[in-house]
């Protein structure tokens, strides 16, 4: 008998939250685990180099933007995704259902699959549950993600019950045709339906994946709905696998969905946020452009031991924004994917300690949609 | 006697180049030496971690652009420039002689100084000899620059000797409130003029600055004309002393300069190159979104032994600019700013092994101006 794939580690007394580590053949993975956003192959703003030397093991990446480009043929000569973007650590592809939402002008779903123009050059594309498997085969990903529909919020409930629907027949084809390497997850959907959840759930479980993510969430419902529908969710899904909480979501959200047993997550909230000038702090969020960062010379987080903190204060990174310059957005996105990386460590050691229960996320700031 | 601030180490036996030791307060620069730029007070997509790790030792700022943002206050309640960008080497600040050419629609130069709107909101500021003594002084800078008045190129030779009539008058100013703890730098102008940059130079040697820069060049002059500048100046400035030469420029045009015997160095090719996708390797100029690299699975230089070389290949960088993300220009800015530093490393290697003439610089390419 071989090692399962995860192993639990340790468990939360206070909570479902459990420490585990996933094994892939890129390495093992200690969850709680965030994986910082890669979607066209690069976290922007962050040096790989950077993700190794905190101990990141396992980036995000989208099977639907690389297909558009570089495209298959690139990656096949590169020798697959791993070596095309010279990441020797863990990968995990999704597998465009949410992609296929976000552009929901350009494509058509039916039954075989989901056919739509590239935003970039109109390039006419299909996408299949059998080709979302043979391209992530093919990549040489550690995790795929099944391919499903991933309805918008707000929606008829309608048409969440038809994305249940076609989803639940592009798990059982993605189960079916998978022939990589590495794991394979299935995706659950359902919006904020309970009952659409639950069955999803079961659709998803009996067919034997190897970890299940909570889909269709962080799609534009409100907060308190997301957390409440991870919760709900967690739970039905098989405790001796992992699970993964797809596109969520803060600081305090990996912390409140841990404690729903949740074990991975993704979220272009360090880098997105970053960029826009928005840094993340144990003491909540931080606008640096404010004004009343001008003559402040405290580092964005007084405990940070990130490259940034340990360096640069408040107002010099005000600064740098202020007058537009390149390194800005670099050093927030830097900062922000650290401080992510460092609150899911700290995550792991209370989970490890006993402690989770008196571990206090830290308070959420207001960050302007779109800001 | 106090040892003097610059020793020579070593002499090319081909060339009045020559390898030395600069002595700032903020540690030693070994000689010929490439400074970063950062205007600003960044060097735009590279940290400070990674300049340190290379043996970068000194980077240098603006006071012009300083002085308008963040503004003398804050650096002075940081504590001065280094504190304020968390930088511990040596800080060269030009005075602002070049900003004021390059804005020149929105400036006016009195016999007292000049007069500019800074062009983000139109402030009305007035720049001295006394004044940039004394914010560079303020601002705690390891190596200080006389005010000049830089001409444009092409200039009418009476432009040209008015700006050398007014530079020299301000070279004394300069020289005469200088209270600095650093070392105050005389500037050559004079054009294309041989005779105009005897002159300046005479004028400038007289005043026992601590060092020489070759100013007014790279201002739009042919690449050839710098060089026979530099050629025909730099012995005109006495040897005992360290020589700049401002703004230039490729890493054959360092290499020629050198061979002149020129000592220090600063050029915002390397990261506005790079943040455009032009990259320097040994074997010539890589324009990164060229359509041939598409498949080009070799780093940007074989040899080379920065991050991005050892990691990434030209196939991924290219489909990085191709898509746009944030990561390409940083990456591309990484490589070359470790290209000009690690060039100056083998050309100090060289002069001390005595090899320095058969050092062979790499081909320049073809950047398109302004590309």
């Amino acid at each position: 008998m071989t090692e399962p794939a995860f192993r639990i580690l340790a468990r939360d007394p206070s909570s479902p939250a459990r420490a585990a580590i996933l094994t892939t053949s890129h390495g093992a993975i200690e969850t709680p685990c965030f994986l910082p956003v890669g979607t066209r192959g690069a976290v922007k703003g962050v040096e790989f180099d950077r993700l190794e030397e905190w101990g990141c093991r396992a980036i995000l990446s989208n099977t639907y933007h690389l297909m558009a480009r570089p495209g298959r043929e690139i990656l096949r000569s590169a020798g697959g995704l791993h070596a095309f973007l010279g990441w020797t650590r863990a990968i995990l592809t999704d597998s465009g259902g949410f992609q296929v939402m976000s552009l929901s002008s350009r494509r058509r779903i039916t039954e075989e699959g989901v056919e739509f123009r590239t935003p970039e050059d109109g390039t006419k594309n299909f996408l299949s549950p059998e080709l979302a498997m043979e391209l992530q085969s093919e990549f040489g990903v550690d995790i795929a993600m099944a391919l499903d529909v991933c309805p918008p919020f707000p929606a008829e409930r309608r048409e969440v019950e038809e994305a249940c629907r076609v989803s639940a027949a592009w798990a059982v084809r993605s189960r079916e045709s998978w022939r990589g390497a590495g794991l394979l997850f299935g995706i659950v959907q359902g919006g904020t339906h309970e009952d659409l959840r639950r069955e999803s759930a079961r659709r998803t479980v009996d067919l034997a994946f190897d970890g299940h993510a909570i889909g269709g969430v962080a799609v534009g419902e409100p907060k308190d709905s997301i957390r409440a529908v991870t919760a709900f969710t967690a739970p039905l899904l098989p405790e001796e696998k992992p699970r993964y909480l797809m596109g969520v979501g803060t600081p305090a959200d990996l912390l409140a969905s841990v404690r729903s047993g949740v074990d991975l997550f993704d979220c272009v909230l360090p880098t997105r946020h970053g960029r826009m000038g928005h840094a993340y702090t144990r003491t909540g969020e931080v606008t640096i452009k404010h004004h009343r960062f001008r003559e402040d010379l405290s580092p964005l987080d007084a405990e940070c031991s990130c490259p940034v903190c340990r360096r640069h204060s408040r107002a010099y990174l005000r600064h740098l924004f202020v007058v537009g310059d390149f390194s800005a957005p670099m050093l927030l996105s830097i900062h922000n994917v650290f401080f992510y990386l460092d609150w899911m460590k700290r995550i792991r050691r209370a989970i490890g300690e006993g402690s989770l229960a008196a571990l206090a996320a830290p308070p959420e700031g207001n960050i302007p949609e779109g800001a």
